[in-house]
């Protein structure tokens, strides 16, 4: 993504290895100041996840691939990296995907650092493949609702939910995104706002409950959310008030796609009650930016995700195309490649 | 309400006239300090309703009908100062009911001031009976989501929604209350969680976006949530993201009910899609206690109400019991009161 540091303007991926350290766009601070914070050890790699430097399945995927290589330079065990890096975070399942895919590459003797290279490309490769199989459900004046950041901040680049955006707005299209603002965290405000005012794409942040009036307005014609965990049946984990965007989106007739790589579905798990959600502390309700917002005595849930079942979904927006949901299944088999024919199998399969 | 000013328990009500003032509990500083304001005349008045020092459709009535007292008092045209009251904020209907009550009594050579000490009385009153009514609703163990504040805050005292809670409590009964946070202004977490604390009722904040994740958990029994202006066939303008809690909760099968004093009733709107929806400030959605949480150059959008649908409504509980939407004109006629037989009947019609 192009942004600006220091007053000039620089082309930056969310997550890097360079100089001997995992570098990374410290989210935590954006819109306000642009950061990159180091990770200079496994430790500060899973640290980063934790403390949410770094947030959005598929940039976690490729900060955990970036860890792992990390830890193979300094001498560090492998396995025991990826042992580390797996408690960071339950539910998303690219992180789970990306130690697997090093790991898988390690045993074949292939050096982590190149694996980990492929795996941010890779990820690159998919946004922007997505972003062409989006980008025709957006037409002149389609409003969009989405939720929290599915932007290239989520991804290595260009992002998930963002990258039709960008496409159609590449193609001159003008259409209006409503944010929304995605408390506890506010990704929504914080993050995809500030991609889609870089893009320059007219949009209005909303507060979370507003989605509801917008659309039973008819205001909205086109839901677009992320994804975390994607069990084989298409029920989708993704941040916590996704699922009330798709009953609501469903309920006033208003299309609802999900917008996520291939790298983000968990063919494991044959339905979403099994997808683990992650309660994180409750600190992140009772506070902003450090102020208390609440009584000193109460309490709060932070649930980190909810379950939209597929019943809610009419599409699945992947690189290899829209699905619906319960069609997945398809993506299983490794893609047809039409222009690499002669490319042996097994070397395919392992890019998936 | 029994709360502690400067260490000492004091009874206080949301609003009151004393001094040649309306004193008011200035609720944007809740939970953190208990401070009184002083309207000293009507226009201090107006402004406290509408930078939300007093809030809540109810206690909006009640200090209009005080200002109203107070402008008599300070020798104003009762006509004009209803002219600048009306003008304050357009969605909630007591506000309207309580100025024509005020003007009704004037009208019949009746003091201002009097007038309005019995219409905060009569509040007080319809919150009591509405605790009545509503308490059978919760049983040991009932787990109820809650939106915004409808607690003695936004009434007079004991509040609408609020009134079912403080009798069930009465009684010894357990329960659990969810408090939907309620951004932009957070009258759940600050307000609403401050009411519950006091009361030592058990309750965790939710962001808003949770609500449905603990529905289709199966973690809530009821949905109780107040109510700004309700038309004739029950469809219930309520604090933004009241819609989306009622539409959540008829998707997963859990009873959703208004909880209102017959004052907040409009008889002369058929139904919602004509109530006037009050879009604030940006700033609201764009700050977080004071604090920008967004790319400065971001717009927002801030509709402060939705509407909720009576499809959607199990029930309204009022004063006069728990009726469903549909049965609202039963409320047009006056009241049978069993103590008062021999009351006439056009004193007992301005009561209501």
């Amino acid at each position: 993504m192009r942004v600006v540091v220091d007053g000039e303007p620089r082309e930056l991926r969310t997550v890097w290895l360079e100089d001997g350290a995992v570098k990374l766009i410290d989210q935590r601070r954006l819109p306000f100041e642009l950061r990159i914070l180091e990770a200079r050890d496994l430790e500060e790699v899973a640290q980063a996840i934790e403390d949410m430097a770094v947030r959005g399945a598929p940039a976690i995927g490729a900060t955990a691939a970036y860890g792992l290589a990390l830890a193979h330079l300094q001498g560090k065990d492998l396995k025991e990296a990826a042992d580390r890096l797996r408690k960071t975070r339950p539910t998303g399942h690219d992180l789970f995907h990306a130690i697997e895919y090093i790991l898988q590459a390690a045993e074949k003797g292939e050096d982590p650092r190149a694996a980990a290279e492929r795996y941010a490309d890779e990820d690159v490769a998919r946004c922007r493949a997505i972003g062409v199989a989006g980008a025709k459900l957006i037409r002149e004046g389609t409003r969009i609702l989405t939720h929290c950041n599915a932007g290239a901040l989520a991804t290595v680049d260009i992002g998930t939910v963002m990258a039709p955006l960008r496409a159609a707005k590449a193609r001159g299209r003008r259409f209006f995104v409503y944010v929304s603002e995605t408390r506890p965290r506010l990704q929504g405000a914080r993050l995809t706002a500030w991609e889609l005012a870089q893009e320059g794409i007219e949009h209005a942040i909303i507060v979370d409950g507003a989605s509801g009036h917008f659309l039973a307005r008819g205001e909205v014609d086109l839901v677009l959310v992320g994804a975390d965990r994607i069990a084989a049946n298409g029920d989708t984990a993704n941040k916590i008030g996704t699922y009330a965007k798709a009953v609501l989106a469903k309920e006033n007739r208003v299309p609802f796609y999900v917008v996520a790589s291939t790298s983000t579905i968990d063919f494991s798990l044959p339905s979403g009650d099994k997808i683990p959600i992650e309660e994180r502390s409750p600190q992140e309700v009772l506070h902003f930016e450090g102020t208390l917002a609440a009584p000193k005595e109460s309490p709060a849930r932070n649930p980190a995700f909810d379950v939209t079942p597929a019943k809610y979904i009419k599409g699945i927006i992947t690189e290899r195309g829209i699905l619906p949901p319960g069609q997945l299944a398809r993506l299983r088999a490794p893609p047809r490649r039409a222009r690499a024919p002669a490319r042996p199998r097994k070397a395919r399969r392992k890019r998936d």
